[in-house]
């Protein structure tokens, strides 16, 4: 019957929207990746649960699909936003193949990592910014190196996930040297961990510090611009309307 | 003393973070552009408000500021995220000013409109994406067309806020044809208009159509990259998750 695909924004309650709050409350059936149903752990009670491990977005997405199908309300939770490396679009691109089923999809929007990151640095996102994800499991790494060139190229602060995992130790320290062919190394960048979790932690370092910073995968990332200055230890990207007063 | 910066998401109360209205309710006095004001005119009842017009943000900031410090309890409100093309930069710049003040500034983010947008449209920001505005107030127009272009080189979907307004009617149009260098002219494309708010319209349609879309400053436009489709009427972006299985 009805799919709600929901993000949760990054994690405390607090967090997330009085339409995502509603959402799980009218489903009858949770479908999430585990660390996602724990951050929800107390609003589940009397719900069925359906977990499936990383990495298996897929069936997680046709165990959803199938669970409205069969008549139930559903909600698939995402960190942050759904639909920023999130489940949203896979979950349209199963429910395709499924051309009997009677399913609603609704997105339910979060606040994303991007949003929630900038928010405890500062203001570093006022003005255009790129985001861009380090994980190279679904993308070429050649594009990703692509992508980081032009977005310094071309001025955007930029808003990096999935910057490092066990795997990929020195992905975050690559990305940092491509940059660097654009931006001076005192750029000033930006890392948050565990934003709205317990152990929220952030720090604001330069670009070439930002080089040796052991990013892991509960951390986002922000490159500065060439505008992007420290106020009072807050990352500030200006917007330029100091004495220009005009337009918001 | 202290000063909350809130984005308001969209417009719907129900797409605010339950931190946003805490804070609301916390504060002796709201700060704002009317516009944004009428939207949580229910939540003020006997709060003292502050507006400004329009492209008056620097007086605004310091209204703020010197009512904080004043020892009240201040609100600072923007649509979306407050920290996107809103007012948080400039508060921080402004405070700074304010060498004696004792002021602690807290922004609360929230759903900006790019992630509002997509979430009506279907997913077409699963993959590393690009926000841009178009107006010129602020920023030069080459500078704008610099990041247009290169962003469509390097395969970024873009959301495009700012569009249009009465005096830059052809700007979107002008961007069609800048990106049109490098994606086909039947790149699927969508646009939301008065997201969350009364009136909310959307059209999913191809980089061709969207030169001659009518946008207005209440619009945001999404541009898909080469591997954005149209499936079943939302515009989706793939991961490439399917049979790839794997990282979310
Ligand atoms: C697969 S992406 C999911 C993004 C999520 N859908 C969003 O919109 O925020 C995972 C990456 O998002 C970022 N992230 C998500 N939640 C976070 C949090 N609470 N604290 C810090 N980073 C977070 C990290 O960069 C992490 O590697
Ligand atoms: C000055 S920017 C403010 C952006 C806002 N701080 C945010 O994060 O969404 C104004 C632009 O945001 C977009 N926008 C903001 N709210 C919107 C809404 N409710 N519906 C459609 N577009 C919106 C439009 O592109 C508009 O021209």
């Amino acid at each position: 019957m009805k799919l709600y695909v929901i993000g949760l924004g990054p994690g405390d309650d607090a967090m997330m929207t009085a339409e995502a709050l509603r959402a799980i409350g009218d489903s009858d059936c949770i479908v999430g990746y585990g660390v996602y149903i724990d951050l929800i752990r107390h609003l589940t009670e009397g719900k069925e649960i359906l977990m499936t491990p990383m990495k298996q977005e897929l069936a997680r997405c046709r165990m959803a699909v199938e669970a409205a199908a069969s008549g139930k309300t559903v909600a698939m939770v995402s960190s942050g936003d759904a639909g920023i490396y999130g489940m949203a679009g896979l979950i349209y691109e199963v429910l395709a193949e499924y051309t009997d089923a009677d399913v609603q999809v609704k997105v339910i929007p979060g606040i994303t990592a991007a949003c929630s990151a900038a928010a405890v640095l500062g203001a570093p996102l006022t003005h255009d910014f790129a985001v861009i994800s380090l994980s190279d499991l679904l993308t070429p790494w050649e594009n990703i190196e692509k992508r980081l060139r032009l977005a310094a190229e071309a001025g955007f602060v930029m808003a990096i996930y999935n910057p490092a995992s066990k795997k990929r130790a020195d992905y975050l320290k690559k990305a940092c040297r491509i940059v660097s062919e654009h931006l001076p190394p005192h750029t000033p960048c930006g890392v948050v961990r565990n934003i709205g979790r317990a152990g929220q932690e952030s720090a604001v370092l330069t670009l070439k510090e930002l080089e040796e910073y052991p990013a892991d995968m509960f951390t986002t990332v922000i490159i500065g611009n060439r505008t992007t200055k420290v106020i009072d230890g807050k990352l500030i990207t200006p917007r330029g309307y100091r004495g220009v007063d005009g337009g918001e």
